[in-house]
């Protein structure tokens, strides 16, 4: 393997061991369990849950590599905040949607070369982009990687001692 | 920027991003803000600093780069759990040790070239990493910038809305 592929190749595992955590963790709630708060007043874990599937389903446009498959899902989870919205999904649609989007993006990034994990992304502008390269896929990646371990770390209050 | 050192820059960026995110939470906060706890009978906030200041001590040896600075730490902050070791460490103690081994971490990032940064950690065998080549430096950088953000999620909780 090149010296780029194996750095893409360790980028992609490490996503793909947080959204293993991360499904392994919701994926075993009922939905009374969904209903936890991560500490008194705060989000509930369902939002939790729905709110990283929105933000990766936002992920197809944002790196340029297909259309949203569920963009309702912002009003819900990403606008506004919890308990603003009736509940309308239940554990076992959210693992459908999640699982659905997630294999979506594992398809593209399987796809992407390094020089096209180096192209920006759809929301800098070409001129801003020329000053500022790392505004490319690949920053995106390791940022929204980030985004699950850290709200992930927020859910597992909920059940372990630390 | 060679596609390997863009690759590189970005991952150093997102460490750095979480670097700075975690201090500008943690410095702001008084001895007695430490105390916090971020949710009732979890861990207080001086304990995850702590915690992410020994994990980090704890990446120069194991990314092969020099020796620990701070090993004192991990009887506090890693062996045990929250409460079991007297408070001897001020803030100002814990902002001294955080910064000075980031600021040795730093240096050291900045040495390696993408070809050493795809070699092996020292924790994993020659003939492991023959078998399972992602064993490797660059890896250990992800995760624990992965690991910040977790402990980030969990802090914040005692001061956002979220």
């Amino acid at each position: 393997m090149s010296t780029e592929n194996a750095l893409i190749d360790s980028a992609l595992r490490t996503w793909k061991q947080n959204i293993d955590r991360t499904d392994k963790f919701f994926s075993g709630l009922s939905d009374q369990q969904l209903q936890q708060e991560i500490a008194p007043g705060k989000n509930r874990l369902i939002y939790l849950w729905g709110h990283l599937t929105a933000v990766n389903d936002a992920l197809l446009p944002l790196l340029g590599v297909g259309p949203r498959l569920h963009p309702e899902l912002d009003a819900i989870f990403v606008k506004n905040p919890d308990r603003f919205s009736p509940d309308t999904l239940t554990g076992k649609d959210l693992k459908r949607i999640w699982d659905e989007i997630n294999q979506s993006l594992w398809t593209a990034y399987s796809k992407l070369t390094p020089a096209e994990w180096l192209q920006k992304h759809t929301t800098v502008s070409e001129e801003d982009f020329k000053k500022e390269p790392h505004r490319n896929r690949f920053t995106i990646l390791l940022g929204r990687t980030g985004h699950l371990a850290y709200h992930l770390g927020q859910a597992v209050l909920t059940k372990e001692k630390n």
